[in-house]
């Protein structure tokens, strides 16, 4: 049976999954697209599986729906052909290498922190409560599904930071000058990034034991937050 | 005299440079907001202004119009208060440092990589034709204002490989291997960085001298286009 009608009540159900309210109410989130929803499948997110290709079998309940009511679960503008409804991924303790993000709200740039993250083999990202919703759609794409490789702790970044253990050496970016990120050398280290438009908040960046910059030219006021991120988690990976 | 009518023959006028085949018929281009249209006055390309703010005046024409026509007008979900007009930037004669972009399609990215390259003394980017356009305006707005700081060759780049000078050492990303390009050292140096799914065309990479990577762990197989090209820009900076 294909579910056509946008007023049946699983169809709403799924629907109110696209807002981050009703993500965060019910624990779960909706993924796009066969080879994100492969990553999934891995993990045993997978709860349900929605699909225009009514071909398609799966070892888990399968819902066949035409391309309207696709169009209006996708977030895409070329709706997916397939959505798994997903649980959401339970959060570890972290380890030795952290970045924590302060108000990140672009989720390009959250995705793609989360995808550098995974390459340069830092184990966990801490999000403040204020960042963009790491189950946004956009946030998972641009994650290119490294999402599910990568520990993100939502919580009070200045509660953490104040809880931190003093092992961990605490740094954060500074436009106008800080210490070379190349002599920085510590077993555990957290590194703090801050928002898009306004940087690290003042409170945030008095948390922390040390400033660092990239060196840059001067025609250039900041890097993109993502970039600043990758090039400062590439720098600590290659030591 | 505030402008309210779609019909005006104006408003269609500006409409169309939204589409980048009437930009490049006309050489023009719309920029958003005042911080950029700051930068846009400084280099003397703004030809004519349009706001909604009818207390402003400016040495240019300025045409007023309400938040109707500016919402037609804005590229943005909060329409801007103010557009400018502007000519297209210029190219020139390239230098020694260069980026090669291979069919990058994200507007995202592009501006990414305008506002690194200009951070790490990059001089040129040469965008292949089938890239995404640098008048786009979310390439303007992530490049924040560093599209004016950038020479742009809009080119074949395959011809443009053929041409360069053999002092230049071309270079590529392959995510298999490659030489450390922490080793590399020329004065003179183009980068070249793909598309964001396929990466370098092979016929693209064939022109190229030396195969370079980033070192990363193997749970990632790649890193967003912008990020790794930024990483490769700072690197080279960092000599």
């Amino acid at each position: 049976m294909v579910i056509t009608s946008s007023n049946n009540e699983k169809v709403k159900y799924w629907g109110r999954l696209k807002l981050k309210k009703y993500r965060d109410q019910e624990n779960l989130f909706l993924i796009e697209d066969e080879h994100l929803l492969k990553e999934a499948l891995k993990k045993n997110l997978v709860k349900e599986i929605i699909t225009t290709n009514n071909e398609l079998t799966y070892d888990l309940p399968i819902y066949y729906v035409n391309d309207k009511i696709m169009s209006l679960l996708s977030s895409q503008v070329t709706s997916a052909k397939i959505i798994g409804v997903c649980e959401k991924i339970k959060e570890r303790a972290y380890q030795d290498r952290l970045i924590i993000l302060d108000n990140i709200q672009d989720p390009g740039n959250l995705g793609t922190i989360m995808r550098s993250a995974v390459a340069f083999n830092f184990d966990t990202i801490v999000l403040s409560n204020d960042s963009v919703d790491m189950y946004n759609p956009k946030v998972i794409r641009s994650s290119e599904g490294m999402l599910f490789n990568i520990n993100v702790i939502r919580t009070d970044i200045k509660s953490f930071l104040n809880n931190l253990d003093s092992s961990y050496l605490k740094i954060t970016t500074d436009v106008k000058g800080g210490e070379d990120i190349r002599k920085i050398n510590s077993d555990k280290l957290a590194l703090v990034i801050g928002n898009e438009g306004s940087g690290v908040s003042k409170e945030v960046a008095s948390l922390c034991d040390k400033l660092v910059y990239l060196k840059m030219t001067q025609e250039c006021e900041s890097l993109n937050a993502a970039v600043a991120a990758s090039i400062l988690m590439y720098e600590v990976y290659h030591g």
